[in-house]
């Protein structure tokens, strides 16, 4: 009867209490409040919202139906980041290591690629051994031992979420902004943060499609923190195309690699680096963002960010010598250059078609019990508004075989537009959102 | 797929298009739908609601997903009609007889009841051997033969609706205007009707307890009519107070036996004329309501009407001599007058209260699996606006036992409310709704 009672009131648009969130989420976890049930309160959710305490004690309920790493003992700040992800983001390969390298002890909880976006723990895959399924136990020690875990989402932790995000994906209730944001929250808080940053991304390749639901997001992610003593800072950043130039499993921990060595895309680098000052500042380990990025950029040309990536990749069973010879990642069998069709400025590279020939390559997922072949991809050489020539390279498709090569082909052919004129893209990082607001980011 | 994208549509606020309707209702009763995604889909459609055409196309493909009566061949008004329910609401078993009396053909199928609110069939199941659970084939016969048949809901008939309606009560969707009309009607379609009454209850203990609501429903039903060549008329009635004196299944079955026999008490006996009246002027046998309730009083003082009564027992295995003797149902084991504890005016009758007293006696049920003991239940002699003594007898309690004696007590202490002064109730009959529009009712 509490569940009836409970999407009655919520679809009146009347509130939740704390208790009862708590009482809700523990009968669903244990199967005393059947799925149909809980899917008509997740669409009476969808569409009444939730005000910032109710999305506070849905969060905390998520975050008590499971296990937390306690990392009180440690007085390092414990500072990680999310994106809401998109088309080439690898970025977290690069940011865990660079920021542990410079003092920051970071518990990256990461997830699978699903759709047209990638997942970090895809990318990790690729290296040879690699394992990220640790127990909260063994998490913590290689956290107190080198300062950076790269670990997946474990059962131990908000284990109610991954039963409400397979029943969400399932009635169309993803995209609600309190429920997104209490399922990023509940995760990130077991990690026993004392700082989270925040990648909002932007654009048509990107989630949340628009800056006024990005900032929406942001804001509640903010105020989630906060409730927590957590503080967050989140930065806007582009998904109107990809980000650097390799999209693909393996190619993008190929790219995260060449990175953490000072030879990345710019983008890339930029994007990194400003994720990681503020991670610096919010652990008070610099008191400017030049200075942050200073001790940053120093990391990575002394090779201290390339050694704790293989430390890291060693700790977790992988094979380290990747990070100097990247060859020992897997392959493609079949490898082709892909062409301009015509002259004319590069109007557009459209992520979401991008991601789409990535799945057609056989290297993403439809559901989430997809296999990915991680071989496979794209190198895009050519960023929006580039001037080609027709017949020039601008860009290569990594396949499994013939077919493969044709499939990629099609699917760059519908992603990259080439045009008389280019609009402008959206600035690589827009704006940047504290507790005290929305400020235009100046880079 | 189907059912994402069409809970997403409807989430948003979009049309559901006719063939979708079919599509999503097909697949929800063969299970390729499963209920999680439909309660998604009702409580999107609860809250962004559904438009004319939307609920006729729904009405449309529930109607489709079972069989129907072909009564084409049946020259005479083929007229139901149908009550949203309250305490004591015996009409149907006085209604069909006497309108089968004055020449309509009135196939009238009905249901149990569910929580302070009695069903016909309960009442009918008060007769010893009779049987409601015709198939339709029968019912057919019946209809030819007698030209009235009480029917129980069989899974010929939009058999989706049962699956639904369980969902609906399960997942707080059931209170939703377009799916109660689109329940209501794709049923009594499958009756084929030329014309249908509605009672449309209005007051404390019926279902839709403002008259905003109650209009709205008579409305949408008209519309839904309209579509489907069937006629609808409605009389709002009131249901602040138990209609007639008897309260439970088998003394209501009495108290419409006495009704057939002209000695039915006036508010009964004004409600059944009022609508038969209305069913007579849908199928074209009155031209003015005063000839139609004289027809219909002779009638029942000519005997016509309690002898159609037994034939329709006798059709359907029941023994007739229950209209003739009334002692042949099922008896109390215990009877206790209720006497007034104070002097003053009878301020109030609470349906709601004297519904739940008839299931603390055993009388009723709170579950759909639920058994119910015929003889039990109230005869409340009084009405609102009367004046009593200290001690004078007001009501009489029908139990199982000692112990339900007392319960009935303690519910009627609950339900009837003696005061200093009594505010006058609702009017008896209030509205007229038709296609042309609400009409305050003159009677």
């Amino acid at each position: 009867m509490l569940a009836i009672r409970l999407i009655e009131r919520k679809r009146d648009g009347q509130r939740i209490e704390p208790g009862e969130w708590r009482a809700l989420l523990g009968a669903y976890v244990t199967g005393h409040v059947p799925d149909y049930q809980m899917a008509a309160f997740l669409m009476a959710v969808f569409l009444r919202g939730l005000d910032r305490e109710e999305t506070a004690a849905l969060t905390d309920a998520m975050l008590r139906s499971g296990g937390a790493l306690d990392l009180r003992a440690i007085t390092a700040p414990r500072i990680d980041k999310h994106s809401t992800g998109g088309v080439g983001d690898k970025v977290s390969l690069v940011l865990a290591p660079l920021a542990a390298s410079v003092g920051i002890v970071v518990p990256m909880m990461s997830g699978r690629g699903l759709g047209h976006t990638g997942g970090t723990l895809d990318k990790l895959d690729a290296i040879p051994g690699f394992r990220s399924d640790l127990t909260l136990a063994q998490a913590h020690a290689q956290l107190e031992r080198i300062g950076c875990v790269l670990l997946g989402q474990t059962g131990e932790i908000a284990p109610v979420d991954k039963k409400l995000y397979a029943l969400r994906d399932a009635t169309a209730t993803v995209e609600s902004i309190p429920l997104i944001a209490a399922s990023i929250m509940s995760k990130k808080l077991a990690e026993g943060l004392t700082g989270l940053v925040l990648d909002v991304k932007r654009g048509s390749g990107s989630f949340l499609q628009t800056l006024e639901r990005g900032l929406e997001l942001a804001e509640t992610m903010i105020a989630l923190g906060a409730a927590h003593d957590c503080p967050v800072v989140a930065l806007v950043t582009a998904m109107d195309r990809p980000l650097g130039r390799a999209c693909g499993n393996a190619l993008e921990t190929e790219e995260a690699i060449q990175a953490l060595r000072g030879e990345g895309p710019a983008d890339l680098m930029e994007v990194t680096y400003a994720l990681a000052a503020e991670m610096m500042l919010l652990g008070g380990l610099s008191l400017d963002r030049e200075s942050a990025i200073e001790t940053l950029t120093s990391a990575v040309s002394s090779g201290a960010a390339a050694e704790k990536f293989k430390e890291i990749i060693e700790a977790q069973g992988g094979n380290p010598a990747v990070v100097d010879d990247p060859a020992l990642l897997p392959q493609a069998e079949a490898i082709e250059l892909f062409r301009a069709a015509r002259r004319g400025f590069i109007a557009q590279i459209e992520p979401r078609a991008v991601g789409r020939g990535i799945i057609a390559l056989g290297g993403g997922r439809t559901t989430m019990e997809g296999h990915v072949n991680p071989g496979v991809g794209f190198v895009i050489t050519v960023k929006p508004g580039d001037w080609v020539e027709m017949g020039e390279p601008i860009a290569s498709v990594f396949a499994r075989d013939e077919a493969g090569l044709r499939a990629g082909a099609d699917a760059l052919r519908e992603a990259i537009r080439i045009g008389d004129e280019a609009e402008p893209p959206l600035a690589l990082i827009s704006h940047r959102v504290t507790a005290k607001g929305v400020e235009v980011y100046a880079s």
